[in-house]
């Protein structure tokens, strides 16, 4: 049976990733020796990475000021890393949810913390909204989707001071305005490779700006001024990368991608809203992510939930289950998602409510 | 023609790890996914996370009150989590090479660092000896096994205060006796997996004990008490390491690989010290590392080393290349290597120099 892959992270990647991947991982470019046993300084190697860094900047449009890296340690080292490199006296936090939190965490640890807006008090179930940035905080930070509660912000904020954002979850979804980003970061296990490598980008003039000492590692400029080769770079999951970045060319470019993403989007959004069974947990429908579609069961179905969840199971849909604390369901529907799985998920929504609704 | 693969790391694995790796790649465990795109909370990959720590305890014996970890970021990110964890006033620390001396500058961030012993004026051709560790510092620091020089240290140092080990190369290649570790880490991409995820063993009893606070990511204890969960894991290198862990059990364990290694470094270190046109770089015999094995051209010969390189390489030899500070070449020979391969190389080495003689 075909298996459509809904989780949240670790997730779904395209078909061609896969396969190079595993292609590679026993003969590595005709060099006789697996992607895994060979050299990140080979000049093999050292192509791949070189790269998947140019094809970011040419896929995103990335400015001339941006350095391109990846980094290992996941994106939660980056809640750490952010405030360690830019954190001077004050820094301003969006409150959006889990990810936006622990990151607040972290980050008051270096300094004073302003939390300039928050939803948490109705469940992150929208974005905090008609929040002020201080002209004098050091950075801008926010999350622009939010995984767990399936919001995200569709729309480059400028609040006037450099702007820092996790996009985990929703790089290379949609076109970027670089204009007020001083970096952005993104761990790989969305859309871009498996877990395991982080991909930063950022702008030259903010490094090297704080006054505290900065472990080596720790610090954003070591691995600018080493393209990434400071240390050994996680070589799988940065070929996987490329081979996916290279499918996203081949697609048209992100422009492209972001027309599907809308249109798989809409397709599930439209059965949500119309289908009696089910309800859409984001209360601003214009908050709702294109990447998280989180739904849960209406009043007066809510036994239903475990009978549902078993039902798709047999359809084939996997990782449908939400968060603890939201319930219900999430379909994640990445890039590499294809728009016959969001319709075979919607389909089985729709006889499910047959069968139910027929009773 | 047969590649035989000395690089120094990343470096050869067991044709088992990467076959096993390649088809999970396609498909995992019969889920219809593959391994990159699978949840890290799946119940199949926690399997896999928790099977191999349970079965690093059992190869390695470890002991009760330690925990092990699989975390990201590099050995590199350990030589700044070390001092951000534990040291509170004074550390010593053993100079024995590139990588120790990377360690002690970061420990040089968080306090009094006091070098007891150093063989840098000799270019690390040998391990420091004869050093005293202070029984106020609050842990002693080294590297087990210098990959660039190819010394090693064959037995565990007892100074009387924690021991702390950086273990990446020779991790796996021997039995530890544990009795005065705190803390072990080894980067995977020598005798256990793909680059991309680090191995950290670490007495419980170290944990939480610095009064400085500690960035929730880099505190060690946040990963024992999560289980290598606390954010997204490496999925694939430690499904990869998983599948080195079993050939090592089914190879009868470590025990039986450290005589293995001994007769592989045996085969080539004789071969060095009676073939006229090489010798070893290292002083001390009895420092000789059995996983890097160093070596120059002997005087008289040192115009031969550009025809030789080329020479092995057109037999076969992959990554033989000496560090550029110690040069001529090095031969990694790590727990994967084939005696086969030593054996192809020493006879290389042996109808070169019938070659050059016969002249």
């Amino acid at each position: 049976m075909k298996k459509h892959n809904f989780y949240a992270g670790p997730s779904i990647l395209s078909e061609y990733t896969i396969r190079q991947t595993a292609d590679a991982i026993l003969n590595f470019e005709g060099t006789g020796l697996s992607l895994m046993e060979i050299s990140h300084r080979s000049k093999q190697f050292v192509a791949v990475c070189d790269q998947a860094r140019a094809l970011i900047k040419e896929l995103l449009h990335v400015p001339e000021d941006f350095e391109v890296v990846f980094l290992g340690g996941g994106a939660s080292l980056q809640f750490a890393m952010v405030p360690f490199n830019f954190l001077e006296t004050k820094a301003a936090y969006l409150d959006s949810g889990y990810w936006a939190s622990k990151a607040i965490k972290e980050a008051k640890l270096f300094g004073e913390v302003q939390i300039v807006g928050s939803s948490k008090d109705d469940n992150y179930s929208h974005l905090p909204k008609n929040y002020q940035v201080p002209s004098d905080a050091d950075y801008f930070y926010f999350c622009s989707n939010n995984t767990i509660y399936g919001t995200e912000l569709h729309e480059d904020p400028h609040p006037g001071v450099p702007v820092i954002a996790d996009m985990s979850s929703d790089i290379f979804s949609r076109p970027i305005d670089f204009s007020s980003y001083g970096l952005i970061f993104a761990g790989a296990q969305k859309n871009l490779a498996p877990s395991g490598v982080t991909l930063v980008i950022v702008r030259k003039s903010m490094l090297d700006k704080v006054s505290r000492p900065i472990p080596t590692i720790l610090n954003y400029k070591t691995h600018v001024e080493n393209e990434s080769m400071f240390n050994t770079p996680p070589v799988v999951p940065i070929y996987a990368a490329l081979q996916t970045l290279l499918r996203y060319k081949e697609l048209g470019g992100i422009e492209v991608i972001h027309d599907m993403n809308k249109q798989k989007a809409a397709l599930l959004y439209e059965e949500i809203d119309t289908n009696p069974l089910f309800k859409g947990t984001v209360t601003c429908k214009e908050d709702r992510s294109l990447m998280n579609v989180c739904f849960v069961m209406s009043e007066g179905y809510e036994h239903l939930e475990d009978e549902f969840d078993k039902y798709a199971s047999e359809a084939g849909m996997v990782g449908i289950k939400g968060h603890r604390s939201v319930g219900g369901f999430r379909a994640s529907i990445y890039n590499a998602m294809p728009i016959a799985s969001v319709q075979a998920l919607v389909d089985t929504m729709r006889s499910f409510a047959q069968l139910k609704t027929q009773k």
